[in-house]
């Protein structure tokens, strides 16, 4: 067994946010290393994965409850075991799960899922690989159905989700038009990732240039937005179009549910507005994996990682997430003496 | 061949309606009949349906355009074929199509539909047999889908979609809850419709009335309304719940679009909302209208008509259609000398 301190960093929670999260929201604090029980596993982080549900889960609007004040923030993140009480893991093995802001964590060794890192790098099991890649898979799969020569809208296309969602609507033969909120972004998601086109939905003329772009209407959305920006979209369907509703980082760092888009354009659109929860799918996790992981081997899916160095930056680089700061997967390099 | 008049009484548009219709918007006008050329039919008509669509045709926010100022007020009626020069019906025939707000009506043979009066009264052919009863039998087939024991809600439930929708889920096994204006409605819905509840959706009460009446939840709704009324629902979905968004009463008088309700509550239900346009199913009439009419002989689907008599009438009908104050499908007799 790898020697173990007895004291390690973790990011606790200190104050629910109000509106977007500050970083006097979160201490970093020095914590006794937790000890595995039975069945349980101690797990050596390495990866931590920033996302924005949490800005929902902070507000009571997750299907994971807000976590009590002074625990350690919860995510998903990747390690190595380090002990297994429960005899399922050797030492060394990579694994993620739900572990948490911290350098070490214990958890049930049948709540964390084994990493094969010879089929792509450990820290693809949160990002291309990990619930971000099975959200956009599971979408595309099974609602969007792009078929070749349709058009397909993406949001938060440089995220986690939208470029692959986008890249997995290139593979079937549509025209992938990204939304994203700079022209930087814009670049990457056109030279990067292979989109047709992609619209800076920040822009004041975002409705013209989006149907300059999308000239046949709209066939398919995957939102990850909500608001404004769906309701310009809809606007926009064609006939018998499908819309992904996925997420709401309009209104995360709000306190009240603002009123939602105008549905008349949908009836008129014959559309279908389908909600998707990507936990539904858990159970297609490998075959999404496998899939994946083929599509980078063979250079047709890219992806990139946002990256921040150590504990000390979770806080900073979660609220940059949450200004559109970030591009590419995010993820907090845990550092270890 | 019948006589017929040199001069008829006909429904004129004489002003776009800004907000709720009043009667001066509309002009009773005397009209020369008008006369059959090559292929056209001369309909002498005893029924006008009053449809809420027409609110939203008349603010240029429907499928068909707005009519012109001056022109017969648009809607569809039954009646009789007079003279016929296609040659493709009797004298006598009962048809039914778009023919306006008039005592007399010339159509394309090809735009009206024979209307089979030994099925069921020939007002029916606008009613619970016409595009009202093939709206609700298409958004309960092909979207709602409702399964014995799921709770199935149904809006503007006393009218001439809701009625049927609500008594073809009813059929299916479901348990059924309307949603209607007035408690006397909500009487007439349980009573005579035999939903199992009906509630008030103007009630202050009405999120928590919802919620007593539906303690499963609701697995599949039925919206004519939007607005706020589609807000409450969807706080109270059911896991992969199916909603229709077939209409948008809440907004036909508004001069701007109103926002929508907020679809936060949709993904988290892993919810589907559909947009039903009923024109879409018009190859499947045939199918609606026997099975419909087998349910109505056998005693399993009742309706009723709530009959304004004479044009005269027609403009106050409709806005007391808009204002919620019929019960069951809105006619107007039209009177002949």
């Amino acid at each position: 067994m790898q020697r173990v301190p007895a004291t390690m960093q973790a990011v606790c929670l200190r104050a629910i946010p109000d509106g977007m999260p500050q970083p006097s929201d979160f201490s970093l604090q020095s914590l006794p290393v937790p000890q595995p029980g039975a069945g349980q596993v101690l797990v050596r982080l390495y990866w931590l994965s920033l996302d924005p549900f949490l800005r929902a889960q902070l507000g009571g609007r997750y299907v994971a409850p807000c976590p009590p004040l002074g625990a350690v923030v919860p995510g998903y993140a990747v390690g190595q075991v380090v002990d297994d009480a429960s005899g399922r893991f050797a030492a060394g093995q990579w694994v993620t799960g739900l572990l948490g802001w911290a350098q070490y964590a214990v958890a049930d060794a049948n709540a964390l899922q084994a990493v094969d890192a010879t089929l792509a790098p450990p820290a693809t099991a949160v990002g291309v690989l990990g619930i971000p890649g099975l959200t956009a898979w599971a979408g595309v799969r099974r609602i969007l159905a792009p078929e070749a020569g349709q058009t397909i809208v993406i949001s938060t296309a440089a995220g986690a989700v939208g470029s692959v969602a986008g890249q997995l609507c290139k593979a079937a033969g549509a025209r992938v038009v990204g939304l994203t909120s700079t022209d930087e972004k814009c670049d990457l998601v056109t030279a990067t990732y292979g989109f047709d086109a992609c619209v800076n939905y920040r822009a004041p003329d975002f409705a013209d240039a989006l149907r300059a772009a999308c000239p046949q209407r709209i066939d398919g959305y995957f939102d990850n937005v909500g608001g404004a920006v769906l309701e310009t979209v809809l606007g926009q369907l064609a006939l018998r179009a499908r819309v992904v509703l996925c997420g709401l980082s309009d209104q995360y760092n709000r306190a009240q549910r603002p009123p939602g888009p105008n549905l008349g354009p949908v009836i008129g659109a014959r559309a279908r507005l389908e909600g998707l929860v990507v936990y539904d799918h858990l159970a297609d996790f490998g075959t999404c994996r496998q899939e994946l992981a083929g599509l980078i081997a063979a250079g047709q899916l890219h992806y990139r990682e946002h990256i921040h160095h150590g504990l000390e930056q979770a806080a900073a680089g979660f609220i940059g997430l949450l200004n559109g700061e970030n591009t590419g997967k995010a993820l907090v390099a845990v550092e270890h003496p």
